[in-house]
């Protein structure tokens, strides 16, 4: 028992006051967890494009103030009552899509998508209606049912999953995002076969994930796409066979320069921009006849993929992807165990290191520079 | 050997010979098959959708003067050179996807989209880029490789299935597209699954196929939607469980009611009008986390299929499907052969019989009315 359990602890978080202002390092009274919570005493986290786009106040369901993040990892400071899952000490790695085990989506094997708390956590609220985060008696909001940018955090015992002790929580915390959604999209998503093509487009975490995931599955040629040519050297290491820009394809559409170039098109193609248009050239750049197209991204609100049906007829498959169809609970404490056996890389999609919440906002910037 | 072979033959056809006109019924000049063609003597055929779309104009692909049909059946009048697919005497029917079984799109199992001759066959050509109809020595377009509106007709060896010689060609020749289509995208395309919940929309040829395909497979819940509500009684003896006519859903979304109305939606949609405002209505209305949605219908020239990308992030699936998914050659018999042991309805879709090919037009004029 921490001599802390029960009581309101006092810490820094980064509060997202408003809309396109940097967030603000201030210390915020996080209250006690109560039945079916856990605290969470956040030892790192990472900063993803989902927090830049609510901060962007692009996202119309997007809640200030709030505390952002959903990428990290902790040790639990204490429980609340009926939480069987985890205790006091361990370590683990919140999630934002919980896993319930209960509920109709928890049961069907085709989908990750629990929707056990999707309202409340959707209203920045935990599953009770109510928030654990006060900033001067001020209640603030929670973020995708994580909210990693504080020292301490309260989440759903349905969305924290315990992980090996032993694994550096400094690197295991990109498996609560990024990491597991690209690799998870080729694996869980299209269940990529061995000898596939596949193309990607977006070579950040999601995309290097996805090249990474191609590679384990087997794939004999991994095309990396990115106007950042900077990129094509990681995008490399991590397995592509080769890299383009779309560039290269002058006046003509990117898609009908793929297609002639590599052979009719691509067995998979993954979209990791979030941009419609190149949502719909990856759709366009799968062969004919098989080719199957996953969008990991995610768009600006009100945006729309568009494409002609003839597409789809003639054989092209469109699908999507969240967490990269993970059950998080039954998942994320197996990836740990795969990058501990070094069957995936996790420390290798590692740019830059903050070591104080203060730097929260010099990472974001450092995200948005596209800089490895 | 018949005594025509190596002969033109002289006969009549429904010519087309420009946009918006009715056919034209004519005495044209058949020639006799080259290597790897067959002539074949046409005993029936159905009207479709698809003649009717060319003849409108409004495909840009679409070719005159041609001679349409693509739904048809007959009997093996000659051969050409090296035909050992056929034999003179055969009951066949013509196939608009050929198989080769060479192409890398016949050796997929994915896919039934041979392409051996899709140029030729897009232009209106037999596969040496030449074509076999004449009028007054004026070339006479083919169309879809079949050209079933002529009393004989010639197409390659690829595109010509043997059938059992017992089954009513009467009949048969329907299994050429519309049924084969529709209750292929089940089995096929989207391998619905047992105790599955379906929704279709349009209840023509191409719906009914698609009940009776879920139907067979199993299916606990068929919705057929049709703003025509004297379709209903034949899609429920079809197998439709209800029917809806999307006026109910009054000024709501329909994506919206039905997701409400059916308990958030149905794991498999067909759409099976040609209409890209249905389509979209298809993806939305299938099941969040894992509803496939299958595009059948062909839309008009130009016309774009839209949703947000989040429809499929979170779990739809978008896809469509040409014939069915079935690989003709081998599947047109057997297809046959689930008709000739009852497994298949077929002359349930029968809705009007003409005698003379002079009627074509009047067959038109009830493919536009929606009667049954």
């Amino acid at each position: 028992m921490s001599s802390t359990a029960g009581q309101i602890i006092k810490c820094k978080a980064a509060i997202a006051w408003e809309p396109k202002k940097p967030l603000s390092i201030e210390e915020i009274e996080v209250h006690p967890p109560k039945a079916h919570e856990v605290r969470i005493k956040i030892t790192h986290t990472a900063v993803c494009h989902t927090d830049a786009y609510t901060l962007s106040g692009n996202d119309p369901e997007g809640i200030f103030p709030s505390i952002l993040g959903h990428e990290g990892a902790g040790i639990v400071e204490s429980i609340g009552e009926s939480v069987t899952n985890v205790a006091v000490g361990d370590h683990v790695i919140p999630a934002y899509v919980p896993q319930c085990k209960e509920c109709e989506y928890c049961k069907n094997p085709k989908t990750n998508l629990c929707q056990k708390i999707r309202i409340s956590q959707g209203n920045g609220k935990l599953p009770d209606g109510t928030v654990r985060f006060y900033k001067d008696g001020k209640p603030i909001s929670h973020f995708m049912g994580c909210s990693t940018f504080s020292q301490y955090t309260v989440v759903a015992d349905i969305s924290v999953c315990k992980v090996d002790s032993n694994a550096p929580l400094k690197s295991v915390c990109l498996l609560g995002c990024g990491i597991s959604t690209g690799y998870g999209a080729v694996l869980n998503t299209c269940k990529v076969p061995k000898d596939s093509t596949v193309a990607v487009w977006g070579l950040g975490a999601v995309g290097l994930a996805v090249i990474m995931g191609a590679k384990i599955a087997g794939a004999k040629q991994i095309i990396g796409i990115d106007t950042n040519e900077k990129k094509f050297d990681i995008a490399k290491q991590f397995g592509a066979t080769e890299c383009v820009n779309p560039k290269e394809a002058g006046d003509k559409p990117f898609q009908a320069y793929l297609v002639e170039r590599f052979n009719g098109g691509f067995d998979y193609t993954f979209e990791c921009i979030g941009n419609v248009n190149t949502m719909r050239q990856a759709l366009e750049a799968a062969h004919k006849g098989w080719g199957e197209s996953c969008i990991i991204g995610v768009a600006g609100a009100g945006q729309e993929i568009s494409t002609r049906p003839f597409q789809l007829v003639t054989g092209r498959t469109w699908k999507g992807t969240a967490f990269g169809g993970w059950k998080s609970m039954d998942s994320i404490p197996k990836l740990v165990e795969e990058y501990m056996t070094k069957k995936i890389k996790v420390d290798e999609f590692i740019t830059h290191n903050f070591n104080k919440i203060e730097d929260l906002n010099a990472a974001f910037d450092v995200l948005h520079s596209g800089e490895r």
